[in-house]
């Protein structure tokens, strides 16, 4: 039996570094595999920031209008003194063009322009001022959202190396489960989906070696494997001799409370996470020590939402066994949920968990829940 | 003009009841639009919580072992005084048992067992404890999670009514589409997936009144339809009239910086957002504007995180008008990104806006950064 801070640091060693090349339209929340270093200017020539009239300079007020450029419009237009070109928002600076008169600061009369305002402002980007060709301007490691899909896309680039996301086999093992309902696969497989990582449901397997080891060596084609079911001691529980004997166990039991009797092992290299098969025991490891480790695997950071609430009652754990309680918030107050770890009910309604560490009291006070 | 509180409720009018049947197994995130009641007791036997002897009473410290139940076993065994059946987690509780004793708190010699720790929990989960028929387990419009996609697994449902979310059309226009990279069109489709709802990319028109026209026709299908640029006050700017002919302009310009040109309106009951061809100002209307009413249609909370954080220098918003300043927060400081609305640079890399409203000097200090 290990303790669940050694338990989370073997599950550490695992990683995923498979890397693909996905469509920028769909790299949203995808972690970049590479640098993307800019190989043109951005703007690519001197544009306008306003609906306005471009001009040499502000000697005089009063200005010809020898030519219009709007946006898309390519050709190089030379401006003079006393003239000025109309120029859209987005359009190509005229030739010898050192600022925008934006267009609420003139009259129109006739052929000519006044300006009404002098303008400290260019309202010119400057080729290159937004992004310059050449630089690293995002780095390998960022998780893409809305605005940097922005730089890519501004780039003119099609498609970005990603790291790929582990696939994720999960089985329900068990004779019961021709009794009750299957729930284990659906609440894995969502965490597995939370966790960025793609859930494949095997099917459930009857409490039979043979069965369980020829959906294991099915499920060999995925990245990462999780079980529910068959880890406790009885004549039933048969995880522990099938992953001893198809690779190796590296811990089985977890000083925590539910979820104690969790097992961990690798066979050829992949990781093999074998939940209880109590539902709630099960989403508890699901939460603890899975998720981190799927989060790692897909080059994720693991954030952990903490809010301070009162807690409703004394709460301990067990001599040497870290618990992990669900509670409610109600108005700032942590109500425990827990009723049993077979119980789906101790954890449905739960809005976090309070961590009890070892051989720690917790009397009604403040304490810190870890939102879900 | 109008202000942004009344450009938000505007939007607020809009909504989707559409309800769609789904798979549990592809509920994640999805909103009920049903209660689910529970037409079966859980556990619907009394159910073993652990592995261990069940007897009738603790009348003695030994037990004759007379049978076995395993989880998934349906048989209805008998106990008796004196008499005891190994039960494994899960299994069914024999006729006559009153309380379970853990394996560990016992001894096995030969066909009998001896308690040598007596019990005061019965370790039993009774017929409906967990989810009594009947109950009332879960709401409409809840959001489907890992832990309640349990209750639904638990009562043997397979599928579940949930609301539908809106399909988006979304369109960029402008003739420098030619010669520039679409930006808007990635943006925006990113932040209609992170509202909950759908993108369908309808390509970019250039600037002519019967292309854009037909397309909108052809974005009809979908439930909202997005547009960028074209609609400042240039020649070219053509949404203002195509959206006043083919049904009604909501409003147009919005006393906001950047985003002020943004056009909101309706075709044939559906809204049409037409957001401006600045990346930046597109952006920043998407996370005001557009992000609020999508999730609103998708029957998704809005949930913001603001973070306070100490402002690096002096910022003022225009006469008037609410400024939306994109900041990079910095050990605890908010340094401002923007560097002019039609540049990618100005929000990609920022962490969050601080909101100035209308005539506000914030000078160097304290200050709520809204975490994108």
């Amino acid at each position: 039996m290990i303790c669940v801070d050694d338990a989370k640091e073997m599950l550490d060693r695992f990683s995923y570094d498979r890397r693909i090349r996905v469509d920028v339209y769909d790299s949203l929340g995808c972690v970049l595999a590479e640098d993307i270093i800019s190989d043109i200017d951005v703007p690519s020539f001197d544009r306008s920031e306003m609906d306005g009239y471009a001009i040499k300079d502000l000697n005089g007020r009063r200005f010809k209008l020898v030519a219009e450029m709007h946006a898309g419009d390519d050709r190089d237009v030379i401006v003079g003194d006393g003239e000025c070109v109309w120029v859209a928002t987005g359009a190509k600076i005229p030739v010898g063009a050192n600022l925008v008169i934006p267009v609420e600061k003139t009259q129109r009369l006739k052929d000519d322009v006044i300006v009404y305002e002098p303008q400290r402002e260019s309202h010119i980007s400057k080729k290159g001022c937004d992004i310059p060709n050449g630089e690293k301007i995002l780095k390998s490691g960022c998780i893409l959202h809305e605005r940097n899909i922005g730089i890519i896309a501004t780039l003119g680039v099609r498609n970005v190396l990603v790291y790929g996301t582990p696939n994720v086999g999960v089985l329900s093992t068990g004779d019961e489960l021709s009794r009750i309902n299957d729930v284990n696969s659906l609440t894995l497989s969502a965490i597995v989906k939370q966790s960025g990582c793609s859930p494949i449901f095997m099917g459930t397997a009857t409490d039979d070696i043979d069965l369980i080891k020829k959906k294991i060596v099915e499920a060999m084609k995925y990245d990462v494997i999780i079980t529910s079911g068959g880890i406790s001691s009885g004549k039933k529980d048969l995880m522990p001799i099938i992953v001893s004997e198809m690779g190796e166990v590296l811990f089985h039991t977890v000083k925590m409370r539910p979820g104690m009797p969790m097992l961990a092992g690798v066979i050829d290299e992949k990781p093999i996470i074998c939940m209880p098969g109590n539902v709630t025991s099960c989403l508890v490891c699901a939460h603890v020590l899975l998720f981190p480790m799927l989060r790692k695997m897909a080059h994720l950071p693991l954030i952990k939402t903490i809010r301070c609430a009162r807690l409703s009652e004394k709460a301990v754990s067990e001599y040497g066994m870290r618990r992990y309680l669900p509670v409610k918030l109600t108005d700032g107050v942590a109500y425990p949920t827990f009723r049993g770890s077979g119980l789906i009910t101790s954890i449905a309604h739960a809005d976090g968990f309070v961590e009890i560490k070892e051989d720690e009291t917790l009397t009604e006070g403040e304490v810190e829940v870890w939102v879900f």
